[in-house]
């Protein structure tokens, strides 16, 4: 592909772009392809010589996009979204175009300087105190493997780094049982094993119950481990459930327990001062992560991870082969040692392009009616006489179920969600998930997608209320025809 | 921004990109940038309300690029490169359109077949057996880590992460001195202990010698530890030089050790026929790296991990919370468990439109003609009385220093390469960097950028000697002059 060829398939792709983000809406939310339709149709080898781009353009609008579930489409309600927005990106298209490899401060200057300065403004946008320091990594899994492993090496002294773990060494690890699945893995990945992951009773808003954590690091000195390190959650991805930081962080403080906050989804919100007092308690922390590329409109990876002491995070992770030593080492950020990947790419433009394209209030505005969307249908369900909220709605999570009355077997009433969730899925006019809390179905609706509008919260309300009664009415006439 | 600022600045931004890639050697190679000077650019804090895109444009235009190290110069010869293309941009564009994250299969289908498929193609296209089987990592950091962490479970069967270590499971682990430092990272992370890797020594041409590693094993077997694994490197980032798979690998059966193989540059030059005979033995390989965001023109990030024994794989990883259960899950490949990350990139698309737009032929052409390159100046330094190549150049790395007649003390000769490395990166002309063989600072030029051509490398060895010369001119005046 020649220069010129380039730059003409770019306009073409632009077009096709805005094209998309415009009319996203006409797409089906979640892909209806059938498991193995799309691998068909790619050839099973490469070709030998290459083909023109219009050929290879056209197999993407007509193989891949059809085989797509659209996360832009304002109506995606699944999980927790994964915001873009047009600032981010443009920002994406200079990252590739550049096509920087952003492992030391030597390979990109304006990078790491970018990163340290975003990773500021961040942290004075969400209200982290100022003895907290950030670097983007890739994922919250990461982030949070990264927060466990400090524990774990601070405590040793470094030496499992060196020598590996000793017998006398039994760490325990806190959580609730809401936490998120990337905690297991990293306890599992940090060689810490998953048995010694407490996982703490919660609540009835699903928040973990600081007593059973002091009652768990109590029985668990008494049996000769050592409590390491507690993982306390800003919004669970069940139901945004908010663990009570100040008490966690008390009991941390008390037994020299590494506290690390995953945030992931609720970070965000943080920008609003109103919210704030998920985090009362902070200054415990150890390690803090949350991703702008969740609910801050920058484009999937952008972690943000915040710790206390950066001593402790790079002598965890720093490596000085001769080849990657470079002369400027003591007055700069040598992101690489701040994590797991020795490459990385350039992040931080798409904060910077996104933070000043809206500007703080912009984001705020953003996020505020997202929540008052969350609150006006938490509001309503209670008023339907089939439907219940079955969590609270601290930020724009709307954790429900469909319960018709008379209907009251925990297995019925699973059933039925689980159809009701595959009917509306299968729609394509919105994308929900599910989760179980306290043993039952339950579906949730996320309501953060960069896009989305009041109408669009309406029109999946009523739909899920019109597809829920047209099922039921099946359902007992089936049961009538039985 | 609305969409059709979006669409107005998308364009705008486009006739940057290329001009930008046309006009990529009129900027410094290596970014003049003092320590600092960048960030006391940019504000302490983020902007209330919104900006003007056009502002945020020229700010990027005028602080980040000249901030930033062009990775993309064809005279970039420093590390190994991060190869694009402009394929590998467009594809990088849609990406971020989409916006997808592409953890399970059901919400992002065609991501994860075309991820498939894209793994077929490229195990293909290097010549590795058909019982290997590929997932897409970010980073070869991570598909290193993933690999050692497979051996740990298999031995264990799984038991660490069940329970974390016992006393009586002591690991060893082999290498070579020449390996990469995400080896050494990797063995911390998992818990297994950077003492534990014996570091084998080399032979003269760089590579691990079997039978330092046969002697290791014996050694530590009678010590009382148990062999785990053994990462053997096809092109060490020092000189590139090849371990010998097969003897290694027959060790590795014989004391049943995993062996890992990190080809993470000289793995896209398999597409060559020519050069299989760096895979000879493949077939006691576990696992397999290599990093197409090297050296096959597709932007970073985007490694290529290749596993034997994909259930070994996801059992290390699998995590299964309700949230992400889908019905459709075993029918099709959910990457989130073949790896460290939930959350992924549709990095496939960029495989796919690269390998589309040059062909397997194309690729091989250019893969081709930088070794040739290389082969040339390889050819070229010892007929200089002045240089001498340090090592073997079986791709398209040049080991090499200058090494004027009568100068002949180690830390003399240091002095003079590292201000020589100095001048020519000061220079902006050119860029590469060093390491260290048997002690001694040796200049590394990796010919490998994209659009390399021979012109580059024959103005670069030209300033390369004059600027030597120069130097040793200016050296011996004031030695005069003292």
């Amino acid at each position: 592909m020649t220069q010129k060829e380039f730059r003409a398939s770019a306009h073409e792709l632009v077009d096709w772009m805005a094209d998309y983000l415009e009319g996203v809406e006409r797409y089906p939310v979640k892909s209806a392809a059938a498991p193995r339709e799309i691998i068909r149709k790619l050839p099973a080898t490469p070709p030998d010589t290459g083909e023109a781009f219009d050929d290879i353009f056209r197999d993407f609008r007509e193989i891949v996009v059809p085989g797509m579930t659209h996360w832009q489409h304002p109506s995606f309600f699944a999980y927790f979204p994964a915001n873009s927005s047009p600032p981010s990106v443009l920002a994406e298209m200079l990252m590739a175009t550049l096509g920087a490899q952003c492992m030391s401060w030597a390979t990109s200057p304006a990078a790491a300087e970018l990163e340290e300065r975003m990773m500021e403004w961040l942290r004075g946008m969400i209200g982290l105190p100022d003895s907290f320091t950030g670097v983007i990594h890739d994922t919250a899994s990461t982030a949070t493997l990264s927060a466990i492993l400090s524990a774990r090496e601070r405590r040793t002294e470094f030496l499992i780094n060196e020598r590996g773990f000793s017998p006398e060494m039994r760490f325990t690890l806190y959580c609730s049982t809401e936490t998120h699945s990337s905690i297991e893995k990293a306890v599992k990945i940090a060689g810490l094993g998953k048995a010694h992951l407490r996982k703490l009773p919660v609540d009835d808003r699903y928040a973990l119950i600081p007593r059973a954590l002091e009652d768990a690091v109590d029985r668990d000195r008494r049996r000769g481990y050592t409590p390491l390190c507690v993982i306390a959650t800003l919004g669970t991805t069940g139901s945004t459930a908010i663990d009570p930081l100040r008490a966690i962080g008390e009991i941390c403080r008390k037994h020299q327990l590494w506290l690390h906050v995953d945030a992931a989804f609720a970070g965000s919100a943080l920008i609003l001062p109103e919210l704030r007092w998920m985090m009362d308690g902070i200054e415990y922390a150890d390690s803090f992560v949350f991703n702008p590329h969740k609910w801050l409109l920058t484009n999937f990876d952008c972690t943000a991870y915040y710790v206390q002491d950066v001593g402790t995070l790079v002598r965890t992770f720093e490596i000085s082969p001769e080849y990657l030593k470079t002369s400027e080492r003591e007055q700069v950020n040598n992101y690489r040692d701040w994590g797991i990947q020795l490459g990385r790419r350039f992040r931080a433009l798409k904060l910077w392009f996104v933070i000043r394209s809206y500007g703080v209030q912009g984001l705020q505005t953003r996020l505020r009616e997202q929540i008052a969307m969350a609150q006006g249908l938490a509001d309503a369900i209670p008023q339907s006489n089939d439907f219940e909220l079955l969590a609270p709605v601290p930020l724009s999570l709307v954790c429900f179920r469909y319960h018709p009355p008379g209907v009251d077997g925990q297995a019925q009433l699973d059933n039925l969600n689980a159809m009701l969730m595959e009917q509306l899925n299968r729609s394509g006019k919105m994308y929900l998930s599910h989760t179980k809390l306290r043993g039952q179905f339950v579906l949730r609706m996320a309501i953060a997608q960069t896009n989305v509008q009041q109408h669009h919260v309406d029109e999946a309300w009523a739909l899920i209320q019109n597809t829920a009664r047209a099922l039921m009415q099946q359902t007992a006439r089936s049961l009538e025809g039985a």
